[in-house]
């Protein structure tokens, strides 16, 4: 562990894994269209997104994708870790009143560059919503050697 | 144009392109940190963002991803798209105060699927921060054939 409380590289092998829930409200979809500009109305307007495939508001994609860094940044690996990259499929809507359990767990561990690997996944009710892959650098020990 | 001001697949040519600013503030960082759950103290503790390789307090790298979001749902292809998949690289941090511009672009066309392929790029003062490619899902114009 760092000072923060984040994994060092050391500490991490494959299969590791984490998971946390979070039930998305109406208030979190206001939030989030607030913090980032995304007014896309099948988030904010229940009678047109009533007329959409989804028929109901459906969260934003991206707040799925949130809950994965929140994963990564704050339990496996945790503060200290710096993301490098992440890939999103976004596989089913999420609805408001949802629990999207978030997983990500370690996949490949990369010594030479310090980089690790984890497979994410956000499912609701036992289905995935969005997948990916995420990758993220983390530092060693103090005096250890590649 | 579809009935929410969203492009319909037909109005869509390679090229295409829109961007936006957002000057990312610490309300925003605080506003993320709280609808995603991450509070890695890298975005939202002064003192320990000191001693990190950024030197202060930097935004979380999804912030600038919901900016895509912003783009692809509120511009182009706009309302009525449905976000397929996104591909992100975190190539620099941003820190509070900076203003992000953040450009999709019509990179590729597949009419028998209705996919459309936008490259993403966000920057700060002329450098990008994160870069990617999404996929999203245009409906055709009714009655219009692949």
């Amino acid at each position: 562990m760092n000072s923060a409380g984040g994994y060092e590289f050391e500490d991490l092998s494959i299969g590791q894994s984490v998971a946390f829930g979070r039930t998305v409200s109406e208030a979190d979809i206001a939030a989030f269209a607030g913090v980032s500009g995304d007014t896309n109305p099948a988030h904010l307007d229940a009678e047109y997104a009533a007329g959409t495939r989804f028929k109901q508001r459906i969260a934003h994609g991206m707040l799925s994708a949130a809950y994965i860094s929140a994963a990564l940044g704050t339990r496996l690996p945790g503060p200290g870790a710096v993301y490098i990259s992440q890939t999103l499929k976004f596989l089913r809507p999420v609805h408001i009143g949802a629990t999207v359990i978030t997983r990500v767990t370690v996949a490949a561990l990369d010594p030479a560059k310090g980089f690790v690997t984890l497979a994410c996944q956000c499912s609701v009710a036992g289905k995935v919503v969005v997948e990916g892959e995420a990758v993220v650098m983390v530092a060693k020990r103090e005096g250890a050697t590649a």
